[in-house]
C-alpha cells in the first residue's frame, strides 16, 4: 500500500484536489507515533482555538434520526472556508453484535468549490475530542488543585477521559463504578502503568465519595438518575458525557439546580443534555464565554460546576483539523476514488462514455 | 485491483458487515455495462416504488450551508430499516476552475447498528436520479401525447434530461436554449446518434415555442425570470430544475399562477422551488400523492402541469439502493477501511494499542 500514500504535507490543499481517506488504522498509527498525550494536548489546543472565533462559524443543532434502537446523526459546521460535518451512531446494544456502541467518520470540505477533500474515520477520533473538550473545559471549570475523579461508566470512552484528566489537568486518582464490574476491570487493566492509581468502587456513592471531578459516562438510551443531590460536594466540578440525546440523562434535576451549567451549544444542549429536564429560563453559559474571558468560569473554590456535555460539530471540524495536519505529516493520506475526473467540468455526459472508464475494466 | 473486487451479492448485508464503496468510475461502468436507458428505466421504478411508501420514511428539509460561491447540503432520509444521506454542492462557478457545478457523494447506513455499509459517489448518480425523477413527475403530468421538448439551459445535467424524456416518455424533438452556445452544441454533439431530433434556438422563447414540456435547468444562484407567462400554451407541462435554492428561481410568479404546482417534499420546496416566490396558502399536490392515486394528476388536455423540482432525500434513498444493487451484481464494490475492527467492542482504548495496527506500518 506504500505506494498510495501521499506524503506531499499540502497534498489536500487547493480547489482542484481529489478526496483523500484515512482510515481508522492510520488514525490508531497517528496515536500510536505521535503518542496519546500529545494528541489530546494537541486536539485540545485546536479546539480551544476554534471556540475562541466561536462567532464567525455557521452554526446549528445536529440531525438525528432515532430508531429503537439507537440514533443516528449529521453534524454539519463551516467557518466560510472550511465545511465539515461528522455522520455519528449512538447504539447501546451493538457490543451484542461485536460492534461498537458509537460509529463515526467524517468529511472535510472546501466551501469556496465544494469539493470533499478529507474522508476520514472519527470514531477513535471521536474518543479522542470528546475526552480532549472534557479536560478543555475542566482546566476552565475544575478547581486547580483537583486530583480525584469519579468515572462513572467505565466503557470504550473511558479510558480517553482519564488520560485527558491526568496529562491535560493533573487527575491522578481515580475512583471507577460501572453496573458491569467487567468493564471497570478492563479500564484498570487498560490504564496500568499510566501512573493513574485506580480504585474500584461498589457503587455511584462509593465513587463519588472523596472525588474533586465526577464524569459520568454511561450509554443507555433512557432517563436515568445516576448522579443525586445527595453525592455532591462543594468545589466539585461535573463532566457529564452520557447523557446526549433527548430521553437520555443521567443527573437528577437538583444537581442541575445546585450547580453552575455550561454548555457547549445552548440551541442543541436544551433538547439533548441534561439541560433537557429543566425549564426554557434556567440560565446556562456557553463555553466559547469562558474560554475568551467575556464570561466567567469557576468564581469560587466551593462553587459547584457543571460541564454538560453532549459533543457539537465544532469539535469535530477542530478534530478533522488537527488529524488531517497529522495524517499530512505522517505521509498517511490516501486517495480516494470518489468524484469524476472530468475533461471538460461540463460535460458529465461525455466523460461518461469515454474509453479512461472503460481501460479500468481490464484492471 | 481485481482482487479488491466484492463479488458475492449479499456482501454488505448483515449486522457485521464493514463499508464498501463504489467510486465514480465504477458508477460509470454499471451505466456502460446494463445502459443508460436501462438505468434510467431502473431507478425511476425504485424511486416510484419509494415514493409510493412516501408515509413511512422520516423525512426533513435538508440541511444547507450558503457560501458567496454556492451552497453545501446534507440530505438525509431513514424508512426505519436503511437510512441514507447525501453530501451535494452547487458551485455555478466551479467550471472556472475545472471542477463540476454539482458533486454528491452518499452513504447507506443499517439503522439497527448504524453501520455505514455503503459510501458511493453520487455526482454521476445524482444526475441520473434527477432525470428519472422529471420523466417520472412528467409521465404523471405532462399530456401522453406530448413529443416535442424545449430545453432552456444546456450544461451538465441536459443530456440526462433528454435522454431520460425520450425513453420513458417518448419525445422526440428538442428545442435548445442556452446563453452559451457552445453548451447547446456540446448538448447536440452528445445526442448524435440518439434518436433525437435537436433544434438550436436563438432564445427562450423560440425554444418554447411549440413545445409540449418545458425543461429549465439554468444553474444560476439568482432570482431569474428565464419563463414569463406570455411563453406558455395550453397544455403545456413544465420540469423546473435549477431553481434549488433560497434565491435561485427561474420563473415568473405569473407562470406559477397559470398551471397546477406539484413538488416532491412541500416544506422543503416552500424554502427552495420556485415556490418561494408565492404566498403560503398558494396550492400545491405532493406527487407521491398522485403516483398513489390519492390525488389527481393532470386533468384536462389544456391544463397547465408543473413539477417545482428541488431534488430531495428520498430520490438519493432510491438511487443509492438502485446503485448498490447493480454495484453488487457486477461486483463492482471495494472494500473501505472506514470503522475500527475491535476484538472487543467495548475496548476501543486496547485495539489502539494493538501490534493489528502496527504490522499496517510495515506495508
Amino acid at each position: 500500500m506504500a505506494n498510495h500514500l501521499v506524503t506531499h504535507p499540502h497534498a489536500v490543499e487547493g480547489p482542484h484536489a481529489a478526496t483523500h481517506h484515512l482510515g481508522a488504522a492510520d488514525a490508531a498509527k497517528i496515536v500510536q507515533r505521535l503518542g496519546l498525550a500529545s494528541c489530546l494536548r494537541g486536539m485540545a489546543a485546536r479546539i480551544e482555538a476554534d471556540f475562541r472565533r466561536w462567532p464567525v462559524f455557521d452554526k446549528s443543532a445536529r440531525v438525528a434520526h432515532h430508531s429503537a434502537e439507537g440514533v443516528i446523526e449529521l453534524m454539519p459546521i463551516s467557518d466560510g472556508a472550511t465545511y465539515t460535518f461528522k455522520y455519528v451512531n449512538g447504539h447501546p446494544g451493538n457490543h451484542r453484535l461485536g460492534l461498537p456502541t458509537v460509529m463515526a467518520f467524517g468529511v472535510l470540505a472546501d466551501v469556496a468549490t465544494g469539493m470533499p477533500v478529507l474522508l476520514s474515520e472519527l470514531t477513535l477520533t471521536t474518543a479522542l475530542r470528546t475526552a480532549a473538550m472534557s479536560a478543555l473545559a475542566a482546566r476552565a471549570l475544575a478547581r486547580p488543585d483537583s486530583r480525584v475523579m469519579a468515572v462513572i461508566g467505565n466503557g470504550a470512552q473511558s479510558e480517553f477521559q482519564c488520560l485527558a484528566f491526568h496529562h491535560l489537568l493533573g487527575v491522578h486518582t481515580l475512583r471507577l463504578f460501572d453496573v458491569d464490574a467487567q468493564a471497570s476491570a478492563k479500564l484498570a487493566r487498560n490504564l496500568a502503568g499510566s501512573g493513574l492509581s485506580v480504585h474500584m468502587c461498589g457503587s455511584v456513592a462509593e465513587a463519588i465519595s472523596g472525588a474533586d471531578i465526577v464524569t459520568t459516562l454511561t450509554a443507555d438510551k433512557a432517563r436515568a438518575t445516576i448522579v443525586t443531590a445527595d453525592m455532591l460536594r462543594s468545589g466539585m466540578h461535573l463532566n457529564t458525557v452520557g447523557g446526549d440525546c433527548p430521553g437520555k440523562t443521567e443527573l437528577a434535576p437538583e444537581v442541575l439546580q445546585a450547580a453552575r451549567v455550561f454548555v457547549e451549544y445552548e440551541p442543541q444542549t436544551r433538547v439533548e443534555g441534561e439541560l433537557q429536564q429543566m425549564p426554557p429560563e434556567f440560565a446556562v453559559t456557553e463555553l466559547w464565554q469562558v474560554l475568551t474571558g467575556a464570561a466567567a468560569g469557576r468564581t469560587r473554590p466551593d462553587e459547584i460546576t457543571l460541564f454538560d456535555s453532549v459533543g457539537f460539530a465544532l469539535e469535530d471540524f477542530s478534530a478533522l483539523h488537527f488529524m488531517r495536519d497529522c495524517a499530512e505529516r505522517l505521509g498517511l493520506l490516501r486517495p480516494l476514488a470518489l468524484m469524476p475526473e472530468l475533461d471538460d467540468p461540463k460535460d458529465l455526459f461525455a466523460w461518461l462514455r469515454t474509453p479512461t472508464a472503460d481501460r479500468e475494466d481490464a484492471a
